[in-house]
């Protein structure tokens, strides 16, 4: 479109088969004029429906989507029922032992604030020493309003200031074994802190997992950033 | 599972990409005990998640699942936005120019009833003379509530005593077509009094359209069945 090779930079990373409902891009155009909403067109006439472009805006040439964000949020989707559903599969993980809200939910304390989540982290094998210290300012399990007539649904809904690889697939993972009953919402306390990922669970799988929103400095605070945490 | 060939009787018929909610069948078994819950989960093994059997009953011999039906409800998602939304691509038709959802309601009005469908339906082939004379019950455009964070999608329900042919997508797009203003609510009453297929618009497409509902005797009345009708 501009004759000239385009680099992007992503505010947010997502495993193969994760979906994202927001994501944010930069690049730089050299020498040529970008209009908006002509290049919004353009994009959504190549890519849609699979990537949809929502909006395009012309920025600072030093605002860049990954080193500007000041959080990424994600939603998991668990469809808790004895019966699966065609329309919501590739959407939502099924799974028919029914689920304890209320302990999954007493697990996410120990996992809220600054803390090294090398047992919910796959290592990079290019950088075996970088840190798996991370910031979680949310993490919050509640029953997702009907969808589709179904109102089994549990929604997983977790910020931080970053993730690490497959970090939120392991944490669900863990969280919905403390709703079958086979950690305590203790032990994840514990799991976190032994810092060894073979204490916990599979990961949860890609396709109920979706990049939600991302947060920039500007932006209205979201409830659960405004609630303060020790 | 039973090693004798099962005759499928199903409620209702979607075309090609159509989805269903509900879907009831009936078949009869010789000779060999049915245990419900164990051919449940069977069916399920073998078909999930394209396919989902949410309950197996055993039911008088001469049931069936066609005929005792009273009627049959459809539902028609259309995302009316700027934007198309990759999340719901596959179940929702996107339609960008921002449609009038009062005249479409308003259109309705004149479907309700006993009608020659004739302007709505593709004529099978093998049966040129069947009638295509139904009895429209209900045909109700609301606000979608809020699904996946998106707040412009339109419902289409429709309920009548049966639907031939292409019927539901075939009113789909010509009430879109009034919602587009291509034509007034009032055309759409001699569009269906006409009997004359080359009015109509084109069908929607298919894979926004689920059956949702089957009527059986016995059944809770809907709200939309117990208003009285002229």
């Amino acid at each position: 479109m501009y004759s000239q090779p385009i680099v992007l930079t992503c505010a947010g990373r997502t495993d193969a088969g994760v979906h994202a409902r927001q994501q944010v891009v930069t690049f730089g155009v050299r020498g040529k004029k970008v209009e908006p909403i002509r290049l919004r067109n353009s994009l959504n006439a190549l890519l849609a429906p699979s990537v949809v472009t929502s909006e395009v805006s012309i920025v600072e040439t030093q605002f860049d989507a990954r080193y500007a964000a000041m959080w990424r949020q994600y939603r998991y989707l668990v469809l808790n029922s004895e019966i699966p559903d065609p329309l919501l599969a590739t959407t939502t993980w099924w799974v028919d032992k029914p689920l304890h809200l209320e302990s999954m939910q007493e697990a996410c304390e120990a996992l809220i604030g600054l803390h090294d989540f090398t047992s919910f982290c796959k290592r990079p094998k290019d950088i075996p020493n970088a840190t798996l210290v991370r910031r979680l300012l949310q993490a919050e399990w509640t029953v997702e309003p009907e969808l589709n007539g179904r109102h089994e649904l549990l929604r997983f809904e977790v910020a931080g200031s970053a993730f690490c690889h497959q970090m939120v697939r392991s944490l669900v993972g863990t969280l919905v074994d403390v709703g079958r009953g086979r950690f305590t919402a203790a032990q994840v306390g514990q799991i976190l802190a032994a810092k060894d990922r073979s204490l916990s669970s599979n990961v949860a799988p890609p396709h109920a997992l979706s990049l939600w929103n991302i947060g920039y400095p500007g932006d209205e605070t979201p409830v659960w950033l405004s609630t303060p945490r020790p």
